[in-house]
């Protein structure tokens, strides 16, 4: 993994990443887009969806709050995404709150393909369970640990060759793998998940790395991953420094991201290749 | 009060509160229910609220940004909420600035039957004007001071029996009573209406404390505003100690429910009971 | 410029400014508002934004993430402000990046007068572009700089004269101006361009301005310039000192304009008047 030419694909370019995501957590999303260098557009009306996407580098969608009308933005700007090329990522929040997000997240999959989809182990699991085929039985799988890693390598690897797409998952380890090749990445703190928004932060930044580095996608998704790991770790350093919350602790894990260097990477990241 | 066990019936079980609520404050509302140890989720489709609510231990609804779609959505949520006996908390912000707001409320009020109504004192004053019967001619009340605190205390408890639930008022005096009890706090600072969302904030934090402590929801309640109460005053020593302003005093505000402790709740709670 | 009898008259008075904004940002418009001493009330329902513009002070409306329902609250919005007398401020943002967003600027600027309008130098170029008669050439500007000021100067001018309003531009140099006369401010830092919602934040700032100072509109959204700008250089001098990022970043520049006094103002203001 090149790390300098990928970090700097994306500071020299500053693509604009267009974003249809949820309300709650969508200024976090365009703050860590800038902290990476790139430029954050949120749309969501369906009458100018294409014009946005149509000018954009990379398309990032977002199922959290998702209603009837923001769904239809969400498909349409997919299919401009693939129409002009433009790398698209899918976060499908929440895919197993409601049968509606199930709905729609299959009839995204069925219209649209996805360069990623990036969710939490239960969401993964949620959607190949969704499907009609399944290879793997990993079913009861619901955290990934040192004992079952390569069981769930496998699987994410089956997963991501049903959808021809790379899939990214986030947990105490994280995966983030194609039908070949997959990166299991040890960053990361599970204060992380003690702030809103830590899934569809990395979303953002995961969308801006694919965006600039189109011929690479999968090291450029697994780096994404693996700055945002060593993020969550440095801004837990300044929190028990500075006996703060986690609030405090959300403004850090951005702030580690606008401050990261290739140098801060190499020392600290933790990965294998499987 | 049991201190000790309210606040671990929160941390123990980590609640998951599904908010429908305004898309100003949303994320702050989010960090506030984690701040504390439960579990948010925001979803305002009319077509998954059921879903959302039903699996859900507390239901929060706020009228702020309200419009038609996502009062359809509360409507329906409240409904749910009442059918699987889940704790449900209304938030009638800004009744007072339009028609429209009032009639809502009235229709909410009419068809679901809430465990908390939440608002400061000109918000519950509104509520009580538009009803038709009136025991207590409280009309004039604009704040809550030593002076008035034994009216006030009988006006709020009217409105409690009126409406069958706890009428918790924020001011600078809180009263949070039912119709035979009320707790008067005197934690807080005025610092927290220099910024958005602090309301909002406080009803996500009270959905929090009565989801997982339904037999005594009313030491519940009124325990997440001495909470709260204390979080504002120490977040206002470090933005003395500190020299910052509005926008970081939000975030120690969050940070001070984070680390909140039964002994910094001991040491600092100030309320009587009448 | 009356730099006291501008800030105290927001301070005295505390306006009740009424924003339709987008999602994005709306908490810090919401923020800064309360940081100079102004109150916030957001709601963008059409069937309540009638009687909610009409007991504010100022009305601020922003185009981004625009869609078909705000739209009509919007419109509905600006004609009861002119009806009331009530200054309304117009933030056209992105309106060079779809066609429905020039379309429906031009629908409100042919139903409604703005006080102000205020956008980035694109944003203020791709307005005047799509109007029918042009009497300076002046397309290919896309940054104001000390080499391009008379030019750009005499462009906004002509711009503000033909909407009859004051036309308020940030780039690396800002200008306020209306047909006679025109700041040209040089405080700011481009910090400020790394974070979201720094010209949102702008735009509400500018509302509480001329809200209460609606006999010198020129002079105080000139000042709300000024202001802001420090507060971007007072911002970026705690961000070096720190050793933080553009997340901070945009809670110093919050705090800054919560802590500025005259005083500061008088010794960091930077600007010329053409």
């Amino acid at each position: 993994m090149d790390i300098e030419r990928i970090i700097n694909n994306i500071k020299d370019n500053q693509p604009l990443i267009h974003n249809i995501t949820n309300y709650v957590t969508t200024n976090d999303v365009a703050n860590m887009i800038l902290a990476i260098g790139a430029s954050p557009i949120m749309a969501d009306e369906v009458l100018e969806v294409e014009d946005i996407t149509s000018i954009a580098q990379g398309l990032n969608l977002n199922l959290g709050t998702i209603n009837q009308n923001r769904f239809k933005a969400i498909k349409k700007s997919g299919l401009t995404a693939n129409q002009y090329h433009i790398p698209v990522l899918l976060d499908p929040v929440g895919i197993g709150a409601s049968k509606l997000r199930q709905q729609y997240v299959h009839e995204l999959i069925d219209h649209i393909q996805f360069d990623v989809i990036r969710g939490n182990i239960s969401e993964i699991r949620a959607l190949y369970q969704n499907t009609s085929t399944k290879g793997v039985d990993a079913n009861y799988i619901d955290t990934i640990t040192p004992d079952n890693i390569l069981e769930v390598v496998s699987y994410i690897k089956e997963i991501a060759k049903m959808f021809h797409c790379i899939i990214a998952v986030s947990s105490a380890i994280d995966i983030v793998a194609n039908e070949d090749k997959a990166y299991v990445i040890y960053n990361g703190h599970p204060m992380m998940s003690r702030i809103t928004g830590s899934g569809c932060m990395l979303s953002g930044l995961c969308t801006a790395f694919i965006s600039t580095n189109k011929d690479h996608m999968l090291d450029a998704c697994a780096l994404a991953f693996i700055c945002n790991g060593i993020a969550g770790e440095m801004a837990y350093d300044k929190m028990i420094e500075r006996h703060s919350g986690n609030a405090t602790y959300r403004n850090d894990l951005i702030d580690a991201i606008y401050l990261m260097t290739p140098q801060n990477i190499k020392e600290r990241a933790h990965y294998e290749i499987y």
